[in-house]
């Protein structure tokens, strides 16, 4: 059988595939995916009229079989938009097809059409694999920063209104 | 002499502080500022219609001593925006007067005004007072996860239009 690979911006149409995907990198990564009023609020902010994020899923032979997420940062200093890949993934069955390759190529690609001066992603330390394929297109870890967080717990303790 | 801190959102009228500012964050941090047409793009990008970022400058009696630059990411698996600490800076001769706390407890109450499930920032690793500040607030280093970047050049080699 001929395989058919096509990819679509996430829509009303879709959606139910697309969060299917993200319950799976979830799985994958084994983080807490968003519960209900969290899916919800995932679609509002995707297809609002200012959307939060942009989203697309790669389908094979019509199933949902991989998904990107991303927005656009910025850099001070270069005085330029990055290109921040929050999400990609691809279900562990559909590897080795060249599928991932595809869908990080889109991704360099937009990042090229929206003229941004960087691409950046974090990857989990463990992720040899998705580490091997970041450092075959020469993208380099930025050792001389340390990234800090502050949760919600904390915001909300520490900020005033 | 009564000392007077006030802040103000970056504007037409203040815009030459800012930049004025941002060249003494480069110099602290040894990195390459803006040239003349990043700054035309800097002022283009905080002052426009649809801004990329957002900046406000501390002035102590009258005088620019600080900025931030702060923008809006997200995150797919809280579904919630998280506010990006892109810059924070403090003229070193006013540094321990609690000017540099105030900077940072505005960004945690615009984060909790904004409803944001996460707070983030990178700091130089050799910053040795900055990460001694960010844990005194209870911050925590993401040390699971490694931050990756393609640089422009990479984009241009590798981005297909």
């Amino acid at each position: 059988m001929l395989e058919k690979l096509i990819f679509e911006k996430v829509s009303n149409k879709n959606f139910e595939n697309f969060l299917f995907l993200v319950d799976k990198l979830a799985e994958y990564e084994k983080l807490t995916p968003p519960d209900k009023n969290g899916k919800n609020r995932l679609k509002k902010d995707a297809l609002s009229k200012n959307p939060k994020y942009e989203a697309y899923i790669w389908k094979l032979n019509e199933k949902p079989v991989g998904y990107i997420i991303f927005f656009m940062t910025y850099s001070s200093f270069l005085a330029l938009p990055t290109f921040y890949l929050e999400d990609i993934f691809l279900l562990k069955e559909h590897r080795g097809k060249g599928i991932g390759k595809q869908m990080f190529q889109f991704c360099i690609n937009t990042a090229k059409n929206k003229k941004c001066g960087r691409m950046e992603w974090c990857v989990l330390n463990w992720n040899k694999l998705a580490i091997e394929f970041y450092e075959k297109v020469n993208a380099k870890p930025l050792s001389e920063w340390t990234y800090y967080r502050l949760d919600k717990k904390d915001i909300k303790k520490l900020g005033k209104k």
